[in-house]
């Protein structure tokens, strides 16, 4: 079972090995992608990846996308339809499903009659690999470059938002990432020697570089360009910041540095807590805070979890308390290969973790 | 008389004719040149600017710039030296002087020892400028990506910040202007069917599409690229505001299109506001309002004139009633290159309007 998300800066890609119906083993492969770079490579790129995870022909594909928000498409549907056409392309023309906004695999054609149904649906598959394991639940999921949280109720995904417009409206997507988001995008001003400061709306610096300065990430999982083009390092992560407030390194103390990356930190937080609050207003009025959250992507640890003790969840869930080590870097990859599993076997895929 | 005003986005000239110690004319010449995509072009467009603007060898030359910020060069003094090493091998060794941060118009070798003192000074060849006509007021000069607020006291800059940084902390520098804002460094949510609404942090829509979609600006001023390379027609403003919330054009009506854009048009003047705020509190610490604004830049009707009547400013005066009609779409440049005549003639140069 092989099982595609196609995103706007990262292909994803899951290999499963079944015996029965249960998983054998997941590999998982991410490639940085920046579609919006060089479109018109993505055939080929897709084509390269296929003969990485597979040497033999896979029993069957499965196939989940964001990257047709990109601005190098006109519209939703014309993103849609060139990243199935590559994808056809790449994969000579063996057949493969399409995941929708309703929880369904569909064929390449159908997906093509409706382009805005299987447009931004890759978080269906994270939510639907989560209700198979727990029946009532908020799942938050933390890119290199958005959030989504996907309420589960009753073992069905809950979510009011269908496209990505609507969850940005509800709270079921937080435009906030681990590694891409503009600096200037999360905050309008920083503490400067006690007073807030104004900030540069150029890009100059983005969130991998505050998780970088703050130790919450490492240069390994750095895995996207930067800014200015230069390392991933310390240094130049924090001149990166520094230029945020028109600064060279000299002009700033490494407390200063800090105090800057820990207040951006705190906002990135404030951002996904805002979205969670939306979603926990409508599941939970009361306030009981009893519905567990089930953290899951790169940002799990530092940004999810952190955003749901602020909104006093009782019981936070890491992802990997539930399946296999890896899954959280690529959880709609592995849901959708799952589901399409799941799918041609007509019976549930056990997972032991 | 030439002045030469080298920014991150923009090369701005004025040539300027003098009869005796009298204006006789000013031209301008503006060229949109995003110094961080080519930079190794810039000697051979300084050429070309160079050969347009003169026929034969100018009576002098002078030179501001604000391009050394771009995250294309380590620091700025890297990027002073770029610029002047770029405009030395341009001007085909002509010699130009190069103003600084104390209102000196110094040699080039004076500035390549000291470049932090000329980095970002093309603000002091405005205030200059106006300090010359009128003795006590402040200038809001509002151009394509940034804002400067410039005190003018008793015929002096009374600017407290020097360089970029300082000039941030104190409220004299904005980082936002006409064109190039990113939507997601104005605002972090716009409204939406009477809710606040987070917003795509990616570069979607700049201040260029609001202020075009709202009729502040016609296409003949959107003088600089689009996010998505695509037109500057009311049309693919709109969709790249849409975008911005993750939406087609089909997901909103026109009118819920231009209230998204007042409201990023109003947060736009919210940030000039206070930065206004901020000079005003040292300046006129009893709220009198009484010291005059003077406007300039591309934004000074739409967005400094509005930033100073929010901030019960009691006269405010559009650069045209002090100095020839084009003057405000390259003032430093046209400053610069006034300063330089003023120290050759070591008397006033003056000038009717």
């Amino acid at each position: 079972m092989i099982g595609w998300d196609i995103g706007g800066a990262n292909i994803k890609v899951s290999a499963i090995k079944l015996k029965g119906n249960e998983i054998d083993s997941i590999r998982i492969i991410i490639e940085h992608f920046p579609i919006w770079k060089k479109p018109e490579k993505l055939p080929k790129i897709l084509c390269e990846i296929k003969n990485r995870i597979y040497s033999k022909k896979p029993e069957s594909m499965s196939l989940t996308m964001t990257g047709e928000l990109s601005d190098v498409f006109r519209n939703k549907k014309e993103g849609v339809n060139y990243i199935l056409d590559s994808a056809s392309q790449a994969f000579n023309n063996y057949d493969y499903s399409v995941l929708n906004i309703r929880s369904k695999l569909i064929s390449v054609d159908e997906a093509k009659a409706n382009p805005i149904e299987v447009a931004g649906a890759n978080w269906v598959a994270t939510g639907w690999l989560i209700s198979k394991k727990i029946r009532n639940c908020v799942v938050i999921d933390i890119g290199s470059t958005s959030t989504s949280i996907i309420p589960i109720m009753k073992g069905k995904i809950a979510a009011l938002g269908k496209t990505d417009f609507e969850k940005l409206i509800v709270g079921e997507l937080v435009y906030t990432g681990v590694l891409r988001t503009n600096v200037a995008a999360i905050v309008n001003e920083v503490p400067i020697k006690g007073a807030k400061v104004g900030i540069s709306s150029e890009f100059f610096s983005q969130s991998g570089d505050i998780h970088l300065i703050l130790g919450n990430i490492s240069y390994e999982d750095y895995l996207t360009e930067t800014p200015d083009n230069r390392g991933k390092n310390l240094i130049n992560a924090t001149k990166r910041l520094a230029r945020v407030i028109c600064a060279d390194l000299e002009d700033l103390k490494k407390s200063e540095i800090i105090r800057i990356a820990r207040y951006i930190y705190e906002k990135q937080i404030d951002q996904i807590m805002t979205g969670l609050e939306k979603v926990y207003s409508r599941l939970d009025p009361n306030n009981k805070r009893e519905i567990p959250v089930i953290t899951t992507g790169i940002g799990k640890k530092f940004l999810a979890k952190k955003a749901a003790k602020q909104l006093n969840i009782k019981k936070i869930v890491d992802i990997n308390k539930i399946i296999d080590n890896f899954t959280f870097m690529a959880t709609p990859a592995v849901g959708v290969a799952i589901m399409q599993a799941h799918k041609l076997l007509g019976r549930n895929v056990i997972w032991k973790h």
